[in-house]
């Protein structure tokens, strides 16, 4: 026991998982696992392979559910809209992206070493992973201890969640629901300039078009197209 | 403490727990909020209501965490795709309605006595918010252990749910990625008999029309347009 439990502190991730979340793991291969991305697959034969996508998929649930812990009891006098909505910033790739990058868990992610990690989701899916290994390795309430006070508390700025609503999108289909008007979002792949891919993406309300956006992404172009529809169809205050 | 204990215990809704789940909550309260609909909402003010949303907001974070705990260990040469859609199938609203009603949750649940519970979505989010309420009162190990062995596990036929695929529009969704072609979902508001308003759905692809559906929700419509949809365009084998 004694042994196995040295071997593990001298691992060189074992030291790093201690720096960055302050906790020695039991099992060291679950988060080698939760940090090797699709693109560096351990093969075991032609049929078979893992990678963290297994992990990532738990980690997604085992987040949702402790910061929507939190918040319960945090905000105890707002509805589950207000939860919902700051939850799903909190847990955006975006949010996600930002934490793994200044935690330095891109240093220790193995990937293709072509695919541009920094343009990617790989940092953040690996930190939803790393949180999968953490819930398999030592359970709920110790992931929820080193979640809240090593990944999110220190690197959320709650203030700005709350006030700076981004979503667009969310907030123009509410808008349409409670008016009882029929809203579409249509999206094509096209150039976005002279050699990126991209999408243009509408929004048409009663079949007429009231935005449209650009964006490297579907989603990017969307919230575009939304913003912008969410102009002119606002009142000016 | 005894006195807390003895009451709890005479309390109707706790004996109801008892018979169902198999244990005495500690604080009944949770769980006759748990019980209660918005539209049998407590009024402190006219400013602030209670209901159940806050705790369905919650057991569905919960569920989700402890059914992909499950099937993590239990399909351990599954990757993540089939777990994400082997759960989505087993948390459904129409999986988690039937079970609530099979539970007879649909006698204690607080509502407007002119809503059709049996044919809302009243019975499985009131399913989900007692799982928020368990997950308060006894933390996640506990809820662990109660959501498997009483609620999912004997109420669940997990053969004939990883045999029957019925998600056509995920189906087709992938299928169109995987061959790189545009798909469109398009959804109207109709009367789809004389009387019963719903949705008419149609599915484009390439801006050509490949199926449509009707249904009394746009996801029923959805889910009838992607079936035909995948009979148009699947080759007959």
């Amino acid at each position: 026991m004694f042994s196995f439990f040295k071997k593990n502190y001298h691992h060189p991730l074992s030291k790093f998982i201690k720096s960055v979340f302050g906790f020695i793991p039991k099992n060291i291969f679950y988060y080698e696992l939760a940090l090797t991305h699709k693109s560096a697959s351990i093969y075991y034969n032609k049929d078979f392979s893992i990678n963290n996508e297994r992990l990532e998929f738990l980690g997604d649930a085992v987040l949702n559910t402790i910061i929507g812990e939190y918040l319960f009891h945090e905000y105890i006098n707002e509805n589950e809209g207000f939860l919902t909505n700051l939850r799903s910033k909190i847990v955006s790739r975006h949010s996600l992206n930002n934490i793994a990058i200044k935690l330095q868990l891109t240093n220790v992610i193995k990937q293709q070493p072509d695919l541009d990690i920094l343009a990617s989701n790989i940092p953040g899916n690996a930190l939803e992973a790393m949180i999968g290994a953490i819930f398999i390795d030592k359970g709920y309430d110790f992931t929820k201890k080193i979640v809240l006070a090593k990944i999110i508390l220190p690197n959320v700025d709650w203030q700005d969640l709350i006030e700076n609503d981004t979503n667009f999108k969310g907030k123009i289909i509410d808008w349409a629901q409670k008016h009882h008007v029929s809203i579409e979002f249509k999206c094509e792949s096209t150039y976005i300039n002279d050699k990126q891919q991209g999408y243009i993406a509408e929004v048409w309300i009663k079949n007429k078009m009231v935005g449209t956006g650009k964006g490297i992404t579907k989603k990017e172009a969307e919230q575009q197209a939304a913003k912008e529809a969410l102009g002119n169809i606002m009142p000016t205050q």
